[in-house]
């Protein structure tokens, strides 16, 4: 596993907008750090949320890297979608509805090429269901089966599942449906994977062999058979890229 | 659709608990005219709540018969799981995890069974996830894709599909997640059939050509490219049963 990790340059955020800030705004250094003078990304605008258009979505996309002096071609503008992400400087996945995202990278067979560049070293940078697809499986995801994607199996960027929009449980809810928690537990009654609990504002950050959690949260990670960790930004990580 | 709807006797529950009552206390009046003279239950437990054992859940679920007299079965005791609910006087369905559940009714054969008896006039009774299950599709199921069915299509015990545990947009939420509201319109962008955001404590009971809302609160209903609907339990909601 560490050999093929060696250069990863991957940004994974948990949420486009946290609350009381613009669209990016939040992860604006990070996503300029991951870029360094690149000025052109690939958008794969699948996810579409609330079910707006490709065109709109890339327009709100543009809005966030403008402040980058960053250009965003929406892959849906591309006569050849692989080929698109075969000469993409940087691949930037946004959220909306994570099988609806899976389904379509299936659809235009964009696992395998995403897969390729990003070994190669091309900067991948995800939102919420941008972030989900990075993992293992989709098997974490908050979003509803909308569509049905031909497996949960996902990009396989990083060896484990992420949970993004970590909610803590409401301690005064009357609310008898299950916990974020209890689903994962769930989770790991039928899967190994670690889970990542992302909360809001929080990012994973995967530089070659190493891992890191930025943002100013901690992080609730899940492992098989374990109590839930929780691990703050400068606590080492690092057991995550070891998984299997 | 009208000709096949006429024997149906169903009972569909949001919540098996509501927030101070307990198991299956706030539907007890209702099963209990569902089930009239009838004295044992076929209970389905692939849902598997918290990851519980099939035999820890039949034992839960005998606790919510128990003051109706009603002696509870675990299809998992039968040797043959299709005869089980060939035979079955009724059957209940207990909620879990929607994707764990229809994959298991799937991999014993129990689709078209049960789909068959509730057909001749076999009550029925979902809660939770077994209310999902008995819509068109589990397209709307808030649970975690934890494990892979084969399919969404559900029993279609109804033609429109459910979302139990509706919750209504909190109006100081920061989180910025997706609103249930939100997730069916998104729903609706790729399907059409109605969905039925069952509030806890509401219940839907399908007596032959007639559908009612059951409980102390309305339901909100979705129709693909209408703005959200409020149905009040003295409403007329039997459109729902003309749905394709």
């Amino acid at each position: 596993m560490k050999k093929a990790l060696l250069k990863k340059d991957i940004l994974l955020v948990s949420t486009s907008t946290t609350h009381g800030t613009g669209y990016l705004e939040h992860c604006r250094n990070e996503i300029k750090e991951l870029l360094g003078d690149r000025k052109h990304i690939l958008f794969i605008p699948y996810a579409r949320p609330g079910g707006i258009s490709h065109t709109e979505y890339t327009a709100k996309a543009q809005e966030g890297f403008t402040p980058l002096g960053v250009q965003v071609q929406g892959i849906h503008e591309a006569e050849n979608p692989v080929e698109a992400v075969r000469q993409a400087e940087a691949v930037f996945i946004g959220g909306g509805n994570t099988f609806l995202l899976l389904r379509q990278l299936y659809a235009n067979k964009l696992i395998e090429p995403l897969q390729q560049r990003v070994q190669q070293g091309m900067p991948y940078i995800g939102t919420s269901a941008g972030t989900n697809v990075a993992g293992k499986t989709i098997g974490t995801t908050n979003d509803m089966p909308i569509v049905f994607p031909k497996s949960f199996d996902a990009l396989q960027l990083v060896p484990f599942n992420i949970n993004p929009h970590y909610l803590d449980p409401l301690p005064d809810s009357t609310h008898m449906g299950e916990t974020r928690e209890t689903r994962i537990a769930e989770f790991h009654v039928h899967n190994r994977q670690p889970v990542v609990g992302l909360r809001e504002g929080s990012m994973l950050r995967i530089n070659g062999e190493k891992i890191s959690l930025l943002g100013p949260l901690p992080a609730r990670i899940f492992l098989q058979g374990q109590k839930p960790m929780e691990f703050k930004p400068e606590d080492d990580i690092n057991f995550l890229l070891e998984a299997y």
